[in-house]
């Protein structure tokens, strides 16, 4: 392994490798993008099979936070934390110890909690540094701006795809009803659009029915239902070359990770079919948004008019896919690389804290 | 390469990757030992033909300097800085970007100059952090520290040896008359001791037998000299296997660094012909010393009581030796490693600045 060729490639600026005897922790912690003084990125606690696996997984991650701040309008750079353990040896000296590491660089990386990390390991965590955050309630809650931005994502593309300005009688299939999924189902519900869900937990698609008149389909018959909208709000890799071609929307507007198994196969598989794809990491930004407004002190009106902005951002990138006759998901990355190569390097960049 | 392995086998807390692409900068910064908040360690500019050989080197050195500070009585851990690039890329952008990147760990890195770096490259490197000393001229001179810590060095092993509380008439041999070398000289002409001296260049040797009544000889001939002390002030590797046997004073105390070709085997060819070593890292350490307080702000009389306690870490040595029946290169890392199992663990460890 030479890890500055590899860095190179991936264009990151800074790697940091810790351990911490006693407290049995290895971890990595990737600056892909410093340039803004700051870098965010969440933490995933992984039973990494090797050290290459964990680099890797670290690289690829704060390497998509820099594109996805870029995109969301957010002044700071991609950043990424694992700590390579199973979970069951996560232990309090163990988040403590990762606290120190990550409290050493300064505020130079914020993080938070992502795969096998809980909000009580957070505030574990943050016992060793104020640079954690998502450990306290103060704000209006991941899920719901994430529900919002979507919500924002979709009337985009409903606008640009059907010339409409309103969502009256719109029939959105969402699959997927956990947090955000409902919170999706009550506010398209009160503009008047027609849902369908499913969820592997019946119990959850009958109180959509019950509360917003959904219909509740099978897992497996979301994609091919009837419906302007899909939304896919569970896993990832959901569109594929299985699922692509059974899909009867034309607009894909969903809050899951990762929607395409292969990004550059399915999205043009999407695009040749004349489905409007809203890149997920894009449409889903207001999670990262709650975080940012949680960090730098959360104030309600400005963290929802800072998701609203991801309308602007999905026309904008609609235009510039069309204009270049290139997919959606390209569009993003490029209008996410014009962002970043407009921000001063770092010789400006000022921390956040 | 597996990092974590490595890490694990020299005991290493963290090891930071950085790269420039602009400024063509590629450095790792080691951090041994964070245990006291910070860690302090000079930078070196090489062109190493790999980066494993950049990364050993900047591991081997920044242990070096947990053993090296803690021996010194220096609150900080050990780390060090390599640059990876050919003295002619050396530029003004290059030394600014390793500055931003020792400023982006915020003070839990202090560095300096090494080889290849020059007090003008401080400066440069000082215009993006203050997590650098040696740039300025307030304290007393490292050649000057080092000096009287090896004058230290050389009364602590005359008395341990020879019974001497006073250097009168003790014969010095003094290999190499830089400045350290020449402050040495006069220190020692001081206490009336008599002094041989080479040096490659006989404009100083010269100037020793002028002012201190130096007995000059050929830099071949230093060795075999009849002299009490012989104080290697030069190149590094000058006790092996060729010179140990040569060697007629009872006392080696100089300021090179590495003065043993071979740790294991030269300490104890030295002991077996009875020489009393003064173990390298811990009778330089004044210059150490002098940037530790340049740090903490610059009080000539704490710094120079500061060197005066290499007498007595180096009596600690000598019976440390004695009673254990070890080399006093070996007294000497027991004694780093006590000290540091005495340093609380990071928990209540509070940066310096």
């Amino acid at each position: 392994m030479n890890l500055f060729q590899i860095l190179e490639t991936t264009g990151h600026e800074k790697v940091f490798f810790c351990r911490d005897e006693k407290a049995g922790l290895r971890a990595i912690i990737a600056i892909h993008n410093a340039g803004f003084g700051a870098a965010m990125g969440a933490t995933r606690l992984w039973p990494y099979a090797s050290e290459i696996d964990a680099l890797r997984d670290v690289l690829r991650l704060s390497r998509g936070m820099t594109y996805k701040a870029a995109c969301a309008n957010i002044p700071v750079g991609g950043g990424k934390g694992v700590i390579i353990a199973r979970p069951e040896e996560k232990t309090g000296e163990l988040l403590k110890a990762y606290g120190r590491f990550v409290d050493s660089l300064n505020g130079s990386f914020i993080t938070g909690q992502d795969v096998n990390l809980t909000p009580r390991d957070v505030r574990q965590i943050r016992q060793e540094t104020r640079y954690v955050v998502g450990a306290d309630e103060k704000s209006g809650g991941p899920a719901l701006l994430t529900a919002l931005g979507v919500l924002q994502g979709i009337r985009a593309a409903v606008r640009y795809r059907l010339g409409r300005r309103d969502l009256y009688r719109l029939k959105v299939a969402i699959q997927g009803l956990g947090n955000v999924g409902k919170n999706l189902c009550r506010l398209l519900h009160e503009q008047g659009a027609e849902l369908i869900v499913s969820d592997v937990d019946e119990a959850r698609t009958e109180e959509m029915t019950r509360l917003y008149e959904a219909a509740a389909v099978e897992p497996d018959q979301i994609f091919s239902r009837d419906a302007d909208v899909f939304s896919p709000c569970a896993l990832g890799g959901v569109l594929n070359g299985t699922t692509i071609p059974r899909l009867k929307a034309s607009i894909i507007a969903g809050c899951a990770n990762n929607q395409l198994e292969d990004e550059q196969a399915d999205s043009h598989g999407l695009k040749q079919k004349g489905i409007l794809y809203c890149p997920d990491y894009v449409i889903n930004a207001g999670g990262l948004i709650n975080v940012y407004h949680e960090m730098i002190g959360y104030e309600e009106e400005k963290a929802l008019s800072h998701v609203d902005r991801i309308h602007d951002t999905l026309l904008e990138i609609f235009e510039k896919a069309e204009r270049e006759g290139i997919t959606t998901h390209e569009a993003a990355h490029r209008l996410g690389e014009s962002r970043i190569a407009e921000t001063a390097p770092n010789e400006t960049g000022s921390r956040l804290n």
